[in-house]
């Protein structure tokens, strides 16, 4: 447990500014007195791309390197073209700082609308494989433009990254009551992938003898998430699958406004990044609309990460609590949250 | 429209022969007489596989050439690896056969469960590429079995196999009431297969100036699959995209059991392929247990396709007023469904 947090801040584009403002209130009530918070901010996204052209120069990469932990909002804007920011700079963060944990709970606390009737008790988290697969940019453009284009994404995917987040997965499945892990993939069209997946998460299971393991191809999943979504405990999954997979948990779990995320480095060789799993949703920018929940929990994954438990449990209980306790019908503007949840935090 | 029908029938496993045979029921019952009907089945799947090891000889496709039209139940078993039989005999038949719609209808019936609060009213169809993505099996893994493996998964897509299905929405689009056509990808990560579908749905577009069209990245899509489905008219979307799509869609409009599809060669060069969206489901099979719904229904496109426009319409009558008018707290076997729906659509 750090003495001291040595914070980068991404408020990045839309409504990042204004959740990133709200986690780093909670952040700073939430901590001890003697635990010294420094935060230094970039500006990276759509602005300084316009006024620029530039979406990570090296300096400040090397720059953010030497943070204990990142905190992102949201990147993105319909002004530039699209993946220029996403490929240029969120993903280049992850790939960078080889955040092969891509961390993302879902869990639907009381009080909270969900769309799916009879409310299930769901209450599981997603392992995101976050440095493979079809996120690689690998691929290309023949004849782009022509009618005789053609063009081709390849995913790639290997034993070293595959083992090193399943083992990730075990060793979370392990410490939860339950001890279940899923694995999704689709193994019986993408076999080269899929089954060397399934190999090695059937290999790294024997030394985890008490975790439960299941299979289930990435379309039977998605029926699951919305029919049974309390069979899941941990999921592990590859990088596509699983940015597809959590937004349909966060939808299933009261909506992409509670959804929080942890890009993680294991190891601690790089800064881990925490984010909320939404976009910069440009239509509700600077209106004080946006929910700032899922940027606070991203705020507890963060602490957890760097050892503070106590004071990510006092957020996530926080934010239970203000959930279950908050006027029916009323709606809330995004420094009210802020302050709602800052305020239980401290007390 | 034909006054005969020369059907090929593959059973395939599981659960297969038993919905085909109803599928087959209702056909009979709802040809009028002077439709002369012929049927070849085909001994393919797993038992097969087992006794000669062969998935799909080439003279079996040659024969299947001849037909107007495929009915298939259900292709895959536990006993077989993964991916043989799915590769080797269902792809194999959708890509010799140059299935490139591969379209998927979702409509929640009245009276039919849905996992949704508040019933939403869905009504939409998939247009999912059929030959092209990441289903074409280009991919390779290297040194397999090792810790230095390497697996690759390569989705290939050309300008001339998007463009046909891209159209071929936009027809479909153009034809209904709400003439609204949603692109789903993930453009802002997988940037050449993306951009290019993103570029080809914008000029084809152009032809079609009373369609109102929208685009949403995979993951977004989910979302709405679940709190706003009923904003969906027809969707286009790539091979893997579609799969994982209309499962989610069969989950939310009743269940897999009700999930019609057809795999189209518009051109008739080849005859197209109608089958339920659902598995061979092996835990339920030869227990009379399986819906025959989703096979029906998927005779009701095969009909449709074969200009029989009129029966296509009397089964999905059928079929809505057996789901409004049925017992409540009833289970039927997969027969007397079949029986039930044989006997509406012959009065
Ligand atoms: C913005 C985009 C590149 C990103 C992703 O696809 O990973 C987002 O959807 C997410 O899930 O964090
Ligand atoms: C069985 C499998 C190969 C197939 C697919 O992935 O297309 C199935 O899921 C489907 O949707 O028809």
């Amino acid at each position: 447990m750090s003495r001291s947090i040595n914070l980068a801040v991404v408020p990045g584009d839309g409504i990042g500014q204004e959740v990133v403002a709200q986690g780093l209130k909670v952040l700073a009530a939430v901590l001890p007195q003697d635990v010294k918070l420094e935060t230094k901010e970039y500006d990276l996204g759509a602005q300084r791309w316009h006024r620029t052209g530039e979406t990570l120069p090296d300096a400040e990469l090397d720059s953010l390197k030497n943070h204990d932990a990142i905190l992102l909002g949201a990147i993105g804007d319909p002004s530039v073209p699209s993946g220029v920011l996403e490929r240029g700079l969120l993903l280049k963060l992850r790939f960078a700082f080889d955040h092969y944990v891509n961390l993302r709970p879902s869990k639907l606390f009381p009080n909270t609308a969900t769309p799916l009737a009879g409310r299930p008790d769901i209450d599981f988290v997603v392992v995101r494989e976050g440095t493979e697969g079809p996120y690689t940019g690998n691929g290309g453009s023949l004849r782009t433009g022509t009618p005789a284009e053609v063009a081709t994404e390849v995913s790639l995917n290997t034993a070293y990254g595959v083992e090193r987040v399943v083992r990730d997965a075990y060793e979370r499945a392990d410490s939860r009551p339950r001890k279940k892990l899923t694995l999704v993939h689709k193994n019986n069209v993408l076999v080269y992938a899929g089954h060397m997946w399934k190999n090695i998460f059937d290999r790294v299971g024997q030394e985890y003898p008490e975790v439960t393991t299941d299979y289930l191809h990435v379309d039977a999943a998605t029926i699951f998430f919305v029919t049974q979504p309390e069979r899941f405990d941990v999921i592990v999954t590859d990088n596509l699958f699983g940015d597809i997979l959590t937004d349909l948990a966060a939808a299933v779990t009261g909506g992409i406004g509670l959804a929080a995320s942890g890009n993680i480095n294991p190891t601690g060789e790089f800064p881990s990044m925490f984010e909320p799993v939404h976009g910069s949703a440009p239509d509700i920018a600077g209106q004080g609309k946006a929910d700032p929940t899922a940027t606070i929990l991203s705020v507890a994954l963060l602490l957890r990460h760097l050892g503070h438990e106590h004071e990510a449990v006092r957020i996530e209980e926080a934010v239970a609590a203000d959930l279950a306790e908050r006027a029916p019908g009323t709606t809330r503007t995004t420094d009210e949250i802020g302050d709602a949840l800052a305020v239980r935090v401290a007390s």
